[in-house]
């Protein structure tokens, strides 16, 4: 058991937590907490450590597996102290995940025998709002995100933790300006949307059924006009009262889960 | 312009930010930021604090009237240093206000000439969960929103910025348990739905165009067993993927979206 924080593999992983230039270096994530270990794909994992309370807690909930990661010397049990140096949340649960990046081509995106179904991402900045939108964009369905701009980064701690292991799951692409993708979203047949305020039609009346996907713009600013102009059309949600806007990740469901409901929703 | 950090109004808000019991003996919140600051009703507008700086940027924005708070004792201005000591964020925009509480009475919550819609929140814990749900009822025209159980305080200073101005117009009411209010809906005619995984049915095939409650339960564990057993129903959205469950900011946002399509939306 590691005891000393002087580790040096405790203060590496305690660098990555804070890091992002160090994780993209290595190629790498941090996913903390018992649920998100639980969802870690084996293939993915680089190292792992819990402590003695959560050795029990996963025994208990039936991973017999985290004894051969022991023994394998891909896991390391930590003291409490040593974990709480480690980690990156202040109710520490005792066990963490350093786990490998993914990357995701193309087709991943495009998933067979179903019409495209994509949310893209232009200048996100709330790691929080960012895991929402992956957890949500899985549920509905969709076949990946594509992330553009000025966005959080997706394997900052806080999104991996809020996307609740939808970051093992869903594909996802990064590029640099959202419109690089729009010539290949169209070779597939994909009409792109804006979400915009001002949008020129209500997304629940548009038939969304065929291949789409959706723009969702930065929190204060949405979506940039230069991409909006590029966009085949644009919807917006209708807002009773005096709400300005709604947030980022609840846009992001309505028009997904819409999409979904008159698609019949999956399995 | 107050630049000592002793001067006791200063020294009185900064507890302000922090205390849930003084808040409520004193039968006030405070609202940060510039928004949020232009959208106090001036009713409600105890005492009000801004920077140089902020002042010119609402006398910018066209707020004549907060020379008047000034010269009228309402409002005081302070210095830099001093804002950033009262403030609860981590950017200080340098305008914030104690505002007094509301107090809603039961008719406030079913607006005459539509068929009720109410959000119930049980034990919801997340501050920004709280306070999304608040902005996201007022842009789909809910009524109001009942919170019973043990739900974080509504006056939390993220919940009133993340409610980004909904909290000064939703009405809403804080009661101990849930189902206390059960029957005084069925007395206005609103059939009562639990959000459960394992509901009874899919969320966009019931009617919803009656009047009608949605109950979101806690983050983690989900509305209470006593509670759906006393509601009229449960519903479920329907999830691909291996996602376990939504946000529950995101699953209010669906159903109270939901009900507002079917009823065809309201201005």
């Amino acid at each position: 058991m590691i005891t000393s924080f002087s580790n040096e593999r405790i203060r590496h992983v305690a660098m990555l937590q804070k890091k992002a230039a160090l994780r993209a270096e290595e190629d790498v994530f941090v996913a903390e907490g018992l649920r998100l270990f639980e969802e870690v794909p084996v293939t993915q994992l680089s190292e792992a450590y819990f402590t003695e309370g959560a050795l029990e807690a996963l025994k208990q909930r039936g991973h017999a597996d985290v004894t051969e990661l022991l023994s394998s010397g891909r896991a390391e049990l930590v003291s409490d102290a040593v974990f709480e140096k480690m980690s990156g949340v202040q109710t520490p649960q005792g066990a963490l995940a350093v786990v490998r990046r993914y990357a995701y081509d193309w087709p991943a995106l495009f998933p067979e025998g179903k019409a495209p179904l994509l949310l893209l991402l232009e200048d996100i900045q709330d790691p929080g709002n960012l895991g929402s939108m992956l957890r949500t964009a899985e549920a509905a369905g969709a076949g990946g995100v594509i992330l553009g701009g000025d966005c959080a980064d997706v394997y900052n701690p806080k999104v991996v933790r809020s996307s609740m292991g939808a970051i093992f799951r869903l594909p996802f692409m990064r590029i640099r300006e959202l419109s690089y993708c729009f010539s290949t979203l169209h070779g597939r047949g994909v009409s792109i949307y804006a979400a915009a305020l001002d949008g020129a039609g209500c997304f629940s009346e548009e038939d969304l059924s065929g291949g789409c996907a959706f723009i969702i713009g930065n929190e204060g600013a949405g979506i940039r006009k230069e991409t909006i102009d590029e966009a085949d059309g644009s919807l917006f949600i209708p807002m009773a009262g005096k709400t300005e806007s709604l947030n980022a990740s609840v846009s992001a469901a309505l028009f997904l889960y819409e999409a979904a409901r008159q698609r019949g929703y999956e399995k």
